[in-house]
């Protein structure tokens, strides 16, 4: 989504240094193209660019540069003009860009910053990557339970410039316990002298810092809110989780879980940004691996040697076979893989999923069967149309019940489900495959 | 997520018909939990159980079930009842259930019904599944641009309870074209006496209702917003699309892309509901068609008949091989799917990808060869390691860059490119794979 006439402006903005031919971008564009348009840049001329912007927009742009480039901006600043401009970062970006900085760039930062601002980038920074507490945000506006709506207003107007969103509102008491919620739309409509405990919602939605991102977010969605409390285990609050930071950790889980099913490590790229090492670092260990699977069959193989060599018509029908196996199991596997994800199904479900894939499993090879015997009957007879009509049916059963039970053994394992990818599946299908199908020509065959 | 108490309470509130203990539940859980729990139930008691609740909340519950049930339990409600419940509910849920609705149920409820609320529903249902105006709303609020401040949040008081959101406003001319877009923080933020003009933001950020769903959703969570405005292609407002149903279609779409790379269908129910049929109806079209596929390759082995009679052992390395080169293709496939869904890629990068891709598959295939050498090396001597080795690296560039341009092709031949699954590209690696591994041992060997 670049915007030529956006990037011809700034280009001109840096080589005139031209502070309101830059400024007057904003005009017309938002900070997110903005931004977007200033990561093209290199990261001298996008701190040059930076430069030109006031303080409160630098912040706001700043914000939209790829973790590892604010980084790279950031080294080129000076001390006060860095701590000036973290002061003005929300504060769960400036935690992001924090956790970015190596020892000696945190050392030159914290002593710039107040002592509140050092203690909140430090503790939103601890969480660790992918949990609630790594997306939430401390700029949360906070409400007391005997205040009256007017004043409730009045003191959201006042904090409004420093949060991240003052639509929904936390009534805390002295230990900062949630003791309810309360909408700026409710408030609005509420009688001005109505209190704050009889206008707030008691049923509480909220998570703790130690849950996943996944889970902030399907909370969110599941009760259409805007945003998320996120309490330690006294019911203490500890931060807020935002719906457009739920939902950009949303669509980063959907990738990644998208490039787990084929077997591709966690990329912290974009596929057309991710250098050649990356793509291939993250793609060989799985290939590999999947490479001294596969060969459990090449020694399922050879143990059948004399039957291949008797009768060569069989091996017309092994990729077949093991291929559609692989094509029933992947497809078991990514209807588990995503149900477990979004919750429609869970851990103890296996069950009844098990019973149901064994008819379905059943239904799906016989109608292949069918498809495959006229071939073998063509090839080989009817003996052998025989043996890949039955190998197929059970093929198939076999690789539909190891793909919907391997995300579930995952999920008990303790290992994302998604690790259960197609690749994966393909691979234990074709090992199961070559001895069914083998197996039985050679009862059938006599060999 | 069921929860066993409410589920009890829900019960014996249907048993003894008590409005004052299932009301009661309100206070305790929200919305969307009771609704949810009421889908547990048969129509008929779901229905029973809806009539216990006061109209306003009986209309938000009822829209937590699912589509095909909602049917249901309009068909069990009088004419008139019907007609108050669809009146109370919000404008893009009502037009979601009149689609569900049959000819005589909808010839039954429009009398009821205002005649702007028939024309709205009429409206909002006229949009194609997928599209941005399938899942708009009209409940959103406007401003004129030469109000002040004051009367811009008096009005925005008056219109709350209607509204689906009063956060984003819209400034409209008289045309209903938009001028300009405010938020109620920055109205807030407004002296009373500001006009709307002077604090209205006119970059506005907005989409027609042609639109894919998927885009709205990309265009809300690119630039935070809370809803997006639709238009007509003269500016004129259609609609907004509000961040949680976008946040909901985010999700169906990321199911539906998940399921597409394991060649299943669309469902329309979860997993754990959807029928044997449903569930088989899905997943047997794509397997039958990947079998007629999966011939070529045994007709392609067919053709390397003698050479396989005279080496059986170049058959053990057959399911490796073609498994390799089909989950390397998975790999690259679902990779370029993923990168194409978020926007990181566009059409015009395959070239550039390509490229890339011919280094990368090379690379991966070069690595595998090492491990496959001293396997071939072993069971079938230098001929046969130097065949396994050369076929692995050709196999795993070849499969890779299918992998890569079949969605780029598919998205040119207006096909969605989550069609390229991990099933497809595997059963055109084995074709690929069974000639390039036969036809170069043929050349080496000699046959």
């Amino acid at each position: 989504m670049s915007q030529p006439q956006l990037k011809l402006t700034l280009e001109q903005g840096l080589i005139d240094l031209d502070r309101s031919l830059v400024r007057a971008t904003l005009d017309d564009y938002h900070y997110a193209d903005i931004g977007e348009e200033l990561a093209e840049f290199n990261s001298p001329e996008a701190k040059q660019l930076l430069s030109l912007f006031a303080l409160a927009d630098r912040a706001s742009l700043f914000a939209y540069l790829p973790p590892h480039q604010q980084a790279q901006v950031a080294a080129l600043m000076s001390r006060n003009k860095l701590a000036a401009l973290i002061s003005r970062m929300e504060a769960d970006e400036r935690a992001d860009l924090y956790k970015e900085l190596d020892e000696e760039q945190r050392a030159m930062i914290l002593p710039g910053l107040a002592q509140a601002e050092r203690e909140d980038i430090r503790r939103l920074a601890s969480y660790p990557e992918g949990s609630a507490g790594s997306i939430m945000t401390s700029d949360y506006a906070t409400l007391k339970e005997h205040w009256l709506a007017s004043r409730a207003l009045k003191q959201l107007r006042l904090e409004a410039p420093d949060k991240e969103t003052i639509y929904q509102t936390y009534v805390i008491d002295r230990e900062r316990r949630v003791l309810g919620t309360i909408s700026l739309r409710e408030l609005i409509l509420a009688s001005p002298d109505a209190m704050i405990k009889d206008l707030m919602r008691t049923d509480i939605v909220s998570i703790t810092v130690e849950n996943d991102q996944e889970y902030a977010t399907e909370q969110i969605r599941h009760y259409d809110l805007l945003a998320i409390p996120v309490v330690d285990d006294t019911q203490r609050m500890m931060g807020i989780i935002t719906y457009d930071d739920a939902m950009d950790a949303a669509v980063e889980e959907a990738t990644e879980d998208a490039q787990k099913s084929a077997s591709v490590g966690k990329l912290d790229e974009s596929v057309d940004r991710a250098s050649f090492w990356q793509l291939y670092s993250k793609r060989i260990p799985w290939l590999v691996l999947l490479v001294f699977g596969a060969m459990f069959s090449g020694a399922g193989l050879a143990h059948f040697e004399d039957i291949i060599a008797n009768h060569v018509v069989l091996v017309f029908f092994l990729p077949l076979l093991i291929g559609s196996g692989g094509n029933a199991g992947s497809q078991a596997a990514a209807l588990m893989v995503r149900a477990l994800a979004t919750g429609d199904v869970g851990k103890g479900d296996w069950a009844k999923l098990f019973t149901k894939e064994l008819l379905i499993g059943f239904s799906l090879g016989a109608t292949m069967a069918i498809a495959v015997f006229a071939l073998g009957l063509w090839r080989g007879g009817i003996d052998v149309a025989a043996i890949v009509a039955v190998a197929m049916v059970i093929i198939v059963m076999f690789s539909s019940l190891i793909g919907l039970s391997l995300p579930f053994l995952l999920s008990k394992l303790k290992v994302d489900p998604a690790t259960a990818s197609g690749p994966l599946v393909a691979t234990i299908a074709d090992v199961g495959g070559v001895l069914i199908y083998f197996g039985l020509a050679s009862t059938v065959l006599g060999l």
